[in-house]
């Protein structure tokens, strides 16, 4: 057994949930192109490819170029490129394999051009909208005009727009996924319809995350879905009600180095192995702690130093130093980003393997 | 130029740090050794210990390896080792360097001593108080005891006893540094008193914080102090007082990738790039946002996702996508660790360093 901590990844709940997507995908008749930010491994995309996936999203350039050294041919990512140098290694790697790029601004597009003519190359671009979530993307009423001047540059080619807005309506985090997922498919396709009318050449029409994605994927019009946390689940979605905490693929695996007092224990993770950006007790979801833990359920992983899991307990709970606790953390994604190597179990085997699109971050 | 975002340190700021509270504990009389976790870079215990630190602290078994590895011979892991595994890999550590241990049960003391035993080694080990933060540590009032029993273990010497409770007070985050830490140097110097009255050969006294360090160590009877933050210092340690913003050596340099509206622009750095462990508004700090935007001082960074900072701007705020913004996270502890790499910059000349102790969790 690995030195804990470490991230465990079942392979079995990994191949369950790969396939229900692909399932649901197919059954509505839309492509199904899985952000790989949630695993950051090539062999896991490649698994997702295998089971219909027409493609991989990602939200660097650097780990686009991981994914395609691996062997991966079909890229999207789903996020604005502004500086020259980064156009410049889009355009290198658009040589290479299938890539598709986000845009959002004239500027970034104009340098995308400019970076694809000096390469010879022409970049496929799709436009990003905002539909509420305020963070990237043009504002929905301004989409047009923007695809206008974008659809009018030279090397580029417009063939799609895309959309974020996770589980939220209006920029507002909620828990009705239906309504917000259908809001969102129904949102860009008839933005796409009104593109297309101005005479733009909008083909893909990108939507949808995992706690969305079933739901926008039923919308006409819909092309395709990105959803990217699916792969391993993990405790925030099954708060929202997207999964069973038994369908969470990846766990920490701690050990209790301290119990001082018997009202609390310590784990040797803290927020170097547990990512703290799904914080507990916040709206809508109101997470009790940064995980759930499989062995104690009632316990709370309260606080946390880098280094140190502070763990509420009942008193009478039997946890004792060297034990071992198994932790669904609140939001697997941003926890994988902090371990250097994954765990895959498959049966009683498991296999180290290194994370190797972690930590990409330009 | 890197693309990206990334982290640069200046490598003036850190030599003035590094100087600084070099003579802070010279003076005091006290011996410095500082806590590795803020750089996780061999290079930079160097310069400490250059600058006459009497050894470094880690937190983690795996972050010795790698500093002893890199030819660093005096370290302390104040963390307490629990498994057999780890006890044999710090035993064998031990055979080629000066190593010391935490501790802080009897049942982790004993696993400790069977793997010194098996490996021909004794053990230094130092004992954790818990003066009132409720992380690991043996409660104060209960440290006599276990003590005497860790003493009486054979192959491991218990030379020493080490605490940490940063800017709190009982427990509760202060302002005050000045007290917690003269408070806490009280605390610890009486206790070894004690334990020396029961015939136990406590030798070093080891506390304070880069926020307490300095007062903690005016206290007679302590003898060294182990701040990790001040290389590099951060905005936690300039709302604090510690230090000003401009001795904060260590900036994520950013670039606006999207201004979809004039009250906000998105950067290419989030929760990735940002450690999200001291949020915003939290007390007693109450920082605004996730850094401080150097450029624009008045600008939030407000949310994030994983790749996007959101950034609430004054709607006259010429930032423009394209530009660069260098922002100076809340914790940089954490933030380092997100980084494989660090831009270390002497005057005009920048070079990219790994940073090869990050991501060591065990």
């Amino acid at each position: 057994m690995p030195d804990t901590p470490y991230l465990l990844i079942d392979l079995h709940k990994t191949g369950a949930n790969i396939e229900a997507m692909a399932q649901t995908a197919k059954a509505c008749g839309v492509k199904l192109r899985p952000h790989a930010k949630t695993h950051k491994l090539p062999s896991m995309a490649k698994r997702q490819l295998e089971a219909g996936a027409s493609g991989i999203t990602v939200a660097k350039l650097s780990e686009a170029e991981v994914m395609a050294a691996a062997g991966i041919d079909d890229i999207f990512i789903a996020y604005p490129i502004v500086t020259a140098s980064k156009a410049e290694r889009a355009a290198k790697l658009s040589g290479t394999i299938r890539l598709i790029v986000g845009a959002d601004s004239y500027e970034g597009s104009l340098i995308l051009s400019e970076a694809a003519g000096r390469a010879g190359q022409t970049l496929q671009v799709r436009l990003e909208i905002d539909t509420g979530f305020k963070r990237t993307g043009v504002p929905y009423e301004d989409a047009v005009a923007l695809a206008q001047r974008i659809h009018a540059l030279p090397h580029l080619n417009l063939t799609g727009i895309y959309t974020f807005r996770g589980a939220s309506i209006g920029g507002k985090p909620t828990l009705d996924l239906e309504r917000a997922g259908l809001e969102e498919g129904e949102l860009m396709v008839k933005l796409a319809e009104r593109l297309r009318a101005e005479g733009l050449p909008i083909v893909d029409v990108s939507v949808g995350s995992t706690p969305t994605g079933a739901f926008a994927a039923r919308v006409p019009g819909v092309t395709e879905i990105r959803p990217g946390t699916y792969v391993y689940q993990d405790r925030m979605q099954a708060k929202l009600g997207v999964c069973t905490l038994a369908d969470c693929a990846a766990v920490v695996v701690t050990t209790v180095v301290s119990r001082p007092s018997p009202d609390y224990c310590v784990v040797d993770g803290g927020s170097k192995t547990f990512a703290t950006d799904v914080q507990p007790g916040t709206e809508p979801l109101q997470l009790q702690g940064f995980g759930h833990i499989v062995e104690f359920p009632g316990a709370v992983l309260e606080r946390m130093s880098e280094e140190h899991g502070i763990i509420r307990l009942d008193p009478e709970c039997p946890a004792k130093v060297g034990d071992r606790l198994h932790i669904i953390p609140n939001h697997i994604c941003s926890t994988v980003n902090l371990h250097n190597y994954v765990y895959l179990a498959d049966g009683e085997r498991i296999e180290q393997v290194p994370v190797s699109a972690r930590g990409r971050l330009e």
